[in-house]
Formats: C-alpha cells, sequence, structure tokens
C-alpha cells in the first residue's frame, strides 16, 4: 500500500515569504507550485522547482485566480468557463517553462484556493480545467477532491486523476471541503489527523461530517506548512503512515 | 525576394484597449503578443492569438518587464541574467499555452521595450534570454536587432535568428535603436520610412544616423499601431514592398 | 431650476486610456476620479484634476474595489465593512492630496462599480463608505442613489447627500439600478434618455422599470464618455437640460 | 539629552508579513507605515496605526516607488519630479485618510528604500518630496538624512527637518548610505552599533567610512525588524541609549 504526501509550496511574492517550504520538501513526496497570480513570481517559482528537484519532490503547477491582496481565497462569482481556461492554461505554460530551464519534469495540475472551491462544485469551470491541462499536455496528472465535478472533469476528458484528501480538513455531504468559516472545518490535533487519515487510506473512503460515505481509492494526501503547528503535523503524518506500513511516494 | 512584417499586438490590461489590433491583423504577417506582465492578460492573450490564427497571421511570444504601469519601457538596472531567465521563460511558456489552447502553433519570441533594449547592449541578459527560449522550445526563433548582443546570442545558442529592421526608428552606431527621447529618434514620414526599409531590405543593410553601415540579410520588419497614423504608415509600407515586388512573407 | 451633471474621469491606468476625458469636460460640471485601486494611478489623477480645474469642473473621489484587471465591476462577496472602511478612506485620502497639490478642493465622494452596488444594497457597507467619508472630511457630500441604502447612510451619518440619477440606465424596485446583464438595463437612444431625465428632475421622481415611484429632488445625472455614443448623449442631455431651462451647474 | 528611535513597518501585503512589527512597537517611539505602493494595503496601514495608537508610538508615512514585486528597492531612472510629488502625495495621503479613521495623528513623512537613495542625492527630487508634504500638511516632519538633499529641502521649504540616522548602516562621503552591495555597508555586532549610535548621537555628528565628519543634531535612530537579530540589536540600542542617560522620545 501505498500514498503520496503533496503540499502547496513557492506561495511568496517578491520579498515576502510564506510557510516553511524547507522544511515540507522534507516531509511531502509532491509540491504544487503557485504560479504568479494567487502568489509567487518568477524567481520564487524557479527557486522553488530547483529546490523540489534537489530533494526528488515532484512538482506540479498550483493555478488560481489573479488575486494577490486576496491569495486566491476570495470568491469570484460570474467567472466564465472560458476566461478560467485561459487563466489556467497560461499559469501551467508558466510552470512548465521554470521546469523546462530546471530540467525537471512537471507531473500534475491543482487548482489553488476559491479557484478549486469552485470548480469542485461546477461541471462548468471543472471542464474548463481540464481542458486548459489537456491543452497543454495531456500526459499532466489532474490532481482532483474525489466525489466532486474536478474528478469527474478529469474522468470525462482523459485525465489520469490523482485523488487527494485532506488531513487537516472535515468534507461537506457534496465531498467539498467544510468552509474555513465553519467550526468543525479545521482538524488541529494531529493524532486525530493521522488516526482520519489512516482510515481514508486503507479502507478506501471520504466520510463527511454528517456520516456520507464515499467509496474511493485515495493516491494522496494534501498536508499544510503555514506555521510550525502544521509543519509538525505534516512530519507526524508522514511517521504516522510509515509506522502503519504505507508506503509514502510520489504519483499517487 | 521576401520580407516578413511584425507588430506588437494583445497589448491591452483587462478593460484597456492599445492600439488597433484589428486593422494591423490585416496588414502585418506576424504578430508578437503581450504575456501579461508589461501588458496583457489571459483573456486577452488568446483573444489576440484566435485573431491571428484567423488571419494567418504567425504568432509569438513578446516578454517584458514585469512592470504594468510604465509599460515595460522604464529601465531596471541591476536585473540579473537570471531574473531575466525566469522572467521570459514564464512568459514564453504562458504564451505556449494559449497557443495549445487555440490549437495555433508558436513561431518565435521577441522581447520587449526596456528589456529589448538592455538584452542587445548586455551580453549577459542576451544569452539569458536564448537560454529561455531553447529551454522552453528550441525550434523557436529569436527575433533580433542585428549587430547587437541579441543577434551574437541567437546564433552563439543555436536558434534561429529572425533579423529585425524598425521602419519607424533610427539607428545609433552600436545598431541598438535611437533612444526615443532623442530628437531623430523617429521617422514620421511613410515616405521616407518606406524609402529606407527599401533600402535596408534590397542592399542588406542598416545604415546608423552617423553613416555607418551593417552588412546583413533582413527577415523582417517592425511596424506599430499605436495609433491612426501608424496603422496608416504599416499599410503603405506592406503596398510599398509588394509595388516594389518583395513579397511579404511570415517567417521572414 | 438646477441640476449638476456628473461622470467618471481618469480612469486610464499606465499607459492606458479610458473613455473621452477631454470632451467630458467640455460637458460635465462635476468628474468623479479614479483613485488608484479600479484604475487610475498618481499621474493620471493629477493630470485630470488638473483639467478639471482648468475647466473649473467640479472634483470628486471614485472608490473601488483592489482590482484593476476586473476595472472594479467584479463583485467582492464576503468583503466586510472594516474593509470597505480602510479601503475608501485610503482612495479619498489619494485624492484628497492630488487636489492639495493642485489646490483645488475635492467637493464629494461616489463609490464605483460594483463597490457601489454593494454599498446600494448593504446597509453594513454603506455605513462603512459614510464613516470613511466623515472621518476624512465630513464637509464632502456623498453622491447616493435615492432611496437606497447609500443614501439613507448619508443620512444618519450627516453627511451632504447629492442625489443622482443615471441618464443611461433603468432602475430596479429596489431603486438600485437593473443590472447591465438585463435586456432592459440601458438606455441608447439619446432622446429617451434625455425624456427620463426631464422627467426625474422636473417631477422629482426616479420611477423603476415596472412603475414604482421614488418621491425624491435630484441633485445629479450621471452621463458616461466610454465611446462617441456616449459622449454625443451627454452633449445631448446638456444641452436638452438647458433649453428646458433648467440650469447645469456643479453641486446640486 | 533625548532622541527618536524609529522604525518601517506595516510593510506586509495582502497574506503576506513582514518582519516583527509586534516587537518593534515595544521597543521604537515612531513607526514608519508602508502606504500599499512599494508594500502595505488598506487592511494592513489600518492595523499599524491602530497598534500603534494603542503603543503611543508616533506615526508617519513612509512613501515608496510603486514596485510591490521589488519591494521599492529597485531604482528607477528616469522618474521625473513631477511623477514624485504625485506618488507621494498620493501615498501621504492614504495614511493621512486611515490614521484620520483611527483618530490618531500623523506626525511625519520618510521616503523608503530606492527612493529615499535618489531624493538624498538629487535636489530635484528631494525638492519634489518636500512640495508633496508641504501641500498635504506643512506641520508634518521630513525625516531626513543629514548632509544630503532631503535635508536642504526640507529647510528650504520651511518643513520641520527630523534628521536621522542609521544604527545598522555606514556612510559614504555624500553622507547617503553606503550602497547594501558594498562589504562594509551593514553593521551586525550590536555593540559595535550602540557605539557608533553614541557617539554620532552625544558628538553631534555623522562619520563617513573614510573619516569624513559631519557636525549635527540627531534627531532620531533607524532600526530593523526583518529578523529576530535585528529587533535584538534594536533592543539593545534602546537599552544602551537609556543606559547612557539619553531619553528615548518620539518627535526627535
Amino acid at each position: 500500500m501505498q500514498v503520496d504526501l503533496n503540499a502547496d509550496l513557492g506561495e511568496g511574492f517578491g520579498p515576502w515569504k510564506m510557510g516553511d517550504d524547507t522544511a515540507l520538501l522534507g516531509i511531502v513526496t509532491t509540491a504544487n507550485v503557485a504560479c504568479g497570480f494567487h502568489a509567487g513570481d518568477p524567481q520564487t517559482m524557479r527557486r522553488t522547482v530547483a529546490e523540489a528537484r534537489a530533494r526528488g519532490v515532484a512538482v506540479g503547477a498550483h493555478p488560481g485566480y489573479a488575486d494577490l491582496a486576496g491569495f486566491g481565497r476570495r470568491a469570484m462569482p460570474g467567472i466564465t468557463a472560458s476566461e478560467v481556461e485561459a487563466l489556467v492554461a497560461v499559469q501551467i505554460g508558466a510552470l512548465a517553462a521554470i521546469c523546462a530551464l530546471e530540467g525537471y519534469p512537471m507531473t500534475h495540475v491543482k487548482t489553488h484556493g476559491a479557484l478549486g472551491n469552485a470548480a469542485a462544485d461546477d461541471e462548468a469551470l471543472a471542464m474548463a480545467v481540464a481542458r486548459a491541462i489537456r491543452a497543454v499536455d495531456p500526459g499532466l496528472g489532474f490532481m482532483v477532491m474525489p466525489g466532486t465535478a474536478t474528478e469527474r472533469a478529469a474522468e470525462r476528458m482523459g485525465l489520469r486523476p490523482i485523488r487527494e484528501i485532506y488531513a487537516d480538513r472535515t468534507y461537506a455531504d457534496s465531498f467539498n471541503l467544510t468552509p474555513r468559516a465553519q467550526p468543525d472545518a479545521m482538524i488541529h490535533d494531529p493524532a486525530k489527523a493521522l488516526e482520519r487519515v489512516l482510515d481514508m487510506v486503507t479502507q478506501g473512503r471520504v466520510v463527511s461530517t454528517s456520516g456520507k460515505v464515499l467509496r474511493v481509492g485515495i493516491d494522496s494526501i494534501c498536508v499544510h506548512g503555514d506555521n510550525a503547528e502544521a509543519v509538525a503535523m505534516a512530519r507526524a503524518l508522514r511517521h504516522g503512515l510509515e509506522a502503519a506500513g504505507i508506503s509514502v511516494r510520489a504519483g499517487g
């Protein structure tokens, strides 16, 4: 049994840093790299890819809304599928070029923040993301939330789905994430997070807060590195997975 | 005898337009498309590529400095070759992705404004641009100013040089453009512009304002479309070239 | 009987222009000047204030969302009153400083686009705008849509309301504008626009598309200058108002 | 004998933080607050002013170039006095409005980074800054580098000069800072920094690295908070000043 551990990296901008990328690169097996729209800039992208390559961590594009000030977490009601298609394509192309400069393959695409939430709920936006991926490189994996529109779009477009779960978030009955504003959205206790993750990975299922069950194979687990606690949880998860006999490897 | 006519297009941003792209697409054979850093955004890039494709106009990336407010025309002293490499790669990759979405090939790269001026004068920056191009796609042409560092960089890196001249600008003895601030920098008279262009194309040479001569084959002529006068000059040039028996075709 | 004619000006950014400010400055009596967040930059702001001063046109701040690419027309669900307060204050302060540089008084504040729509519908956001105005200068007028939350906020905060109507837009029963996406949102016929405006100004009322009537004194009429047609309509309105014996003067 | 301790605060942007503002607010007596162009945004500005007010720390505007990605540290050759005037005015006005919202006075203006360097060397730019300050509020102090163009501009425009020295930087013979790129530009040893500062404050002089001496009263000492070391140095300086019997108070 094996699983991938992924995290969002390269989310600084210009002089500003975000999270502890160096620590995370020693824990995760896959990095989703910001592409300059919600975070990131050409130098940050390049440095992140170079560091991931040095650590043997797989690299994918992490496109988001064009919203630095809001970090891509603000909803953009009314954005069209055509806009999303161009927005995502440009960001994948940008990271593909950085990977080419660094001589390191790009493996996948994962949408960020409010774009990811919208695509998980809206078939037209999910299909727009999938079309953008396929147009740039049909060999790229599409990291999706199982049970949502993104998973269906990956399948419909013939893209390899990478089904991911979140270690520190709970699920609504739509199998989208419980919104951060709700009290039970986040899991802060590493032991509880590990227990949930082990259940989801070994039983092949996602369970919503109301108890609804989705049977699905889990390819990857998303962890965070925003602060020292998050990094500690990520480390504990990796150790816990390995202690349970699960191999932690890129590629899902 | 044949020559290409190129112009910078897609230089709007968000709600703002720049120049008369529609008119120019009926005149030129090659479009250099802004990539979102000095101008352009994903929707503008896509619309521009789609319109170029519909008119059979060849498309290349037109990377510039990350400076919307200054339109990429402000010098950035101290920018490093490593920064230029990442900056240019990201922009080429972005347009490559848009071309992939539109199913239309990208043919070349031409640097914009202050980045172009810096690369023409500075071997390290010119080589950085060439490395970025080669990393993303070694089949792309590199539109260069003959006699400058960009031409040498194209040759050294094994990229196909597309040697261009400017219809409405004069040349310093370095064969870089006379800076816009100088009184004799611009040519406003279409008849004079045509005469100069015919001389350069048919005689295979560039002549500086002081009379210095560079013997070189001309592949492409750059025209502008900022206002009605510029569009009229571009149209007059195309007619004049064809009247002189020179075929106007993409690819140089 | 007198009325003010207002228009949004200074909505360029960096190298880009928007609308025909010079033409409008010959028609309107009040200019709402963009403050660098949805459009505008320090140089554009200054040039616009200087030109307004030269023509004797009154000047106010026109704050919008921090969204250049979307021109401040995209909704920002979830924005808080506290965020709006700071966002609006900063923009009023910026234009106040430009007016100080030009030695010309700033007379009022009018919110732009999606921020204006949100404030018209949402008491908390309308009050946030009013608090920002009062904090910076309680002598500033607050240009409001009669019958909406902005009018009530002006009254509650003791600010001078400048009740404006739109010459080329229709009204919903909330007396907010009919959304642009709806077929009957815009009025394109200058004669029809003039007829409506004369009715509203002379009868002291706003009428929604369903026939709902609001009795209210009209202080100002908003016109646009995005294109030649809009400018022509603005000019026709001014002539029509004056022909009807209504004095067109700043200040409402 | 008394002196002010100042630091640059509020230099985050959107989701990103910079330096340890909370620690610095417990050490310094004056905060220079970024105004949204090289760093800062309306919410960050407001939070910073509110925290400064709560700690009784004086607040001034810290305008910089419009260059988030370069943090206002990149030179802008060719920027004109007119551009600087508008750029600085807008930023002072923005912070003035935030101070008005918070009911806390703004005391002064200090230019940031490359703008500060340029103004210290160039009389026209220094005068442009001074004109912007005087236009917005002639009662504001102008924090200047003694012996440079900014000091002369303050005097010529009748603004109150606040003569500051840098605790962790050395001086060229122009009495501008030694450029960061040079090996002896920075002072990392807190004991050495304190010794220098005590000499400058008590003797009323600045000494360049080559030994050139400027006799001048020192009003304020600039400290930094970029990292734990910088904060420790700031704290050591405050203690050292007080131990030497110098009162550390806002206002210089």
